[in-house]
């Protein structure tokens, strides 16, 4: 890896070393800065810039790390010393909208939220949200099966994704799957590259599945006394048979802090808050049997009867993270466990927050199980405090013993790889060190992260 | 692979090379009948059965040809001689069904709509709905990743697998996967033995995702002149917003064989005929839109009001199949084209037929662009007369032609082996092989078949 011998030929400007340009494209979200420094930047405005440089790296045996919007959470996108950083955000043209098919192609730097604003105008819309949507791009959602609020009701990326085009790491281009929702010829590679955190292939185009825009949406905002009847009550609507878009649950002291920043008072309501949604052409009648289900359980139910109140009822959600961002540094964390398990995370993380006297707040995705404990951090800590991640650590540890996954939908990156093979099984994790040896025999994709 | 090399300890009952119980096992319902005999059958109970299957095949360089109830339609469970037929029928035990969590753990052998009935007893339901249901199973539906009516609403069989319990080729055990609906550790293993067609590994136990069972469901028939037409009808559904559970779609000659066989004038109605399903809360709202969308382009339009007449407008696409079983020996095709292509499709099919003077019949899942060409031969040939597999060919060169797939849902097995290449390229085709290898270095599993 002697950066000296790394020699690519792109269009002016598509080249930078300078250690400004390096600095501002080094790093992703997660608050992990590797020692040392990348060589340089490669700025992808085409296909066959994203081939020249991977052949370039082939030959020069130098490490790519593949970047987006750089607003991965788990280290995925953070360079390391030595490393080529391959920006495809110049790559963000949608390629093709149809009506017709319901799908759209894209370039990997189309910015998730432009994607789906483009097919609304047609009534259609993107159906995977994260809630980094309007920064982050379908490359780096594709690269870590991104998830969001709705996957529950409309699956998370891997399910919108019909076809990619990929660059492998020898610069040579293939093409996945196909541009239908069935197909079964051979493997599926589509599947195996979406989430594979750039260590299989580049992902240059996608050919995504849209779906009609739904015509109406209801929401609905319950207080609860405890974390455990919120959890309780979003497993009764599932039993009730209603498939909600959105079930966003807020801890008690995520509710407090929303209150301290916003000057509101959700709490003297009730300590735990929950949003729900319901969208498509029975919004109406599923927000009714919703309201019932939430009515027995909750303090107090309150229900979207127009936009003012709707966005009234979302603006609890939506500060959440801007009030603990107040707070200090966050760190957000990312399990799954089942959905019955859900109070019983919640539960452990509190007292993983007194054991090892970090603040930790919680968010979860409530109708897939999927947590976010977010630690929150002095900033005036000049690095992430060791108690940090004992605490995110224990964290992991609780969500495989309730059976759940160490990471639901930001992807394992650097932070999370010691807890693969843990959460994989031996053998499981070997088969997977062997398939990336297919696709990357030289090893100079993204290496050191994912698996 | 020398047939007395190979001694598998199974406990008694289990193993049997009697010629009239291999040849009760040995073929599918492709009609592809390969020369030369299995040594014998192995009759699963029990994970320890496969295990021991696996080692002794592993031992002896034997090949394994796996089988659920047989019911494959592209050859992938037809057995090459010499080698030992694992069925797994018998392991048909649903070992959970979870309310909470809204999953059951099942094993390979348990017939698909059994395990919907089961869910359906407590308000849930397993939404993959092959036409096979009522006789095929899970692991069947696994390993081709089986599709079915109401995929466009509630995706293939893939969407609904979470997680599989997997014996390797060695005979060694691991899990992929898991019980959340999110997770992103690791590359997709689930999603690769998810439609491998018993190639990677033999499924023991999948835990697989239940949705609510729909309370209401609206069926609508509608009757057009032309296949285009309905086509179109379908299409403009999409675009005005509605996604339809189920969207059946019979061409002109089949309506016909359907009224000869039943006694039944539909023809008099109109020459093709649209099946639309809608369900959930919406269903009958969403049926008033697609009355009124249908009305714009049909000859006619009925809906039922209640149960007898949602049969009677079931009972024609019911009997599609059997009408066209008493006219001959049927052979199934299943191409998948973008939803914008099927009318283009079935004219092409239409000229394959006059052009080799093969008699071809087109069903539709029309929602995702899936049709099945249904070829039928004179019983009386004692083979599959040579002009029936040339309008395959073509078909499947139409299907490639037009941007789809040669297989939408039944998978590529024996039968479509030789189109794999060209349709996946040859660099992509090659991956395939390779990936095979990791799992299979032996090649012992289904050698042969699928890819």
């Amino acid at each position: 890896m002697t950066p000296a011998r790394f020699a690519v030929a792109l269009p002016a400007g598509q080249w930078s070393t300078d250690p400004a340009v390096v600095n501002a494209h080094r790093w992703d979200r997660s608050g992990w800065q590797p020692a040392g420094r990348p060589i340089g930047v490669a700025f992808a405005r085409e296909v066959t810039d994203v081939q020249a440089v991977l052949r370039a790296a082939s030959a020069a045996r130098v490490a790519v790390t593949v970047r987006g919007a750089g607003t991965g959470l788990a280290g995925g996108a953070a360079a390391s010393a030595g490393s080529v950083v391959l920006d495809l955000s110049g790559m963000n043209r949608i390629r093709e909208l149809s009506v017709t098919d319901a799908v759209a192609v894209v370039e990997p730097g189309v910015i998730t939220a432009d994607l789906d604003r483009a097919a609304r105008e047609v009534g259609l819309c993107y159906a995977p949200d994260p809630a980094s949507a309007a920064i982050s791009t379908i490359g780096g959602n594709i690269a870590t099966n991104a998830g969001g609020l709705s996957c529950a009701k409309y699956g998370v990326t891997r399910e919108s994704v019909l076809g990619l085009d990929v660059v492998l790491a020898d610069g040579e281009r293939i093409s996945t799957g196909r541009r239908t929702v069935k197909g079964v010829a051979g493997y599926d590679l589509t599947g195996l590259f979406v989430g594979s955190e750039g260590t299989l292939g580049v992902v240059v185009g996608a050919t995504v599945r849209l779906r009609p825009a739904p015509r109406s949406t209801v929401i609905l905002a319950a207080f609860f006394d405890t974390f455990a009847e919120a959890a309780e009550a979003v497993t009764a609507l599932g039993v009730a048979g209603i498939v909600v878009a959105v079930a966003e649950l807020l801890d008690g002291r995520t509710v407090r802090a929303v209150d301290a920043a916003t000057g509101s008072d959700l709490a003297s309501a009730g300590e735990v808050f929950l949003l729900v949604q319901t969208d498509g052409s029975g919004a109406g009648e599923e927000a009714d049997a919703v309201e019932g289900i939430l009515a027995e359980r909750a303090r107090r139910v309150r229900r979207s009867v127009d936009e003012a109140t709707a966005e009234a009822l979302l603006a609890a959600r939506r500060s959440a993270l801007p009030a603990l961002e107040r707070l200090g540094r966050v760190l957000i964390e990312d399990i799954a466990v089942p959905r019955g398990r859900m109070a019983q995370a919640a539960a452990r993380i509190v007292e993983i927050g007194a054991a090892t006297g970090v603040d930790i707040f919680t968010l979860a995705h409530a109708a897939d199980g999927n947590l976010h404990p977010i630690i929150v951090v002095d900033p005036a800590d000049p690095a992430i405090p060791e108690r940090a991640w004992h605490a995110a650590e224990q964290i992991f540890a609780t969500a495989l013993d309730l059976g759940g996954t160490v990471t639901g939908e930001h992807g394992v990156g650097v932070l999370k790889r010691r807890w693969l093979a843990t959460e994989l099984g031996s053998r499981s994790h070997d088969l997977q060190l062997r398939l990336r040896q297919v696709f990357d025999p030289a090893g100079i994709l993204n290496p050191g992260r994912a698996i």
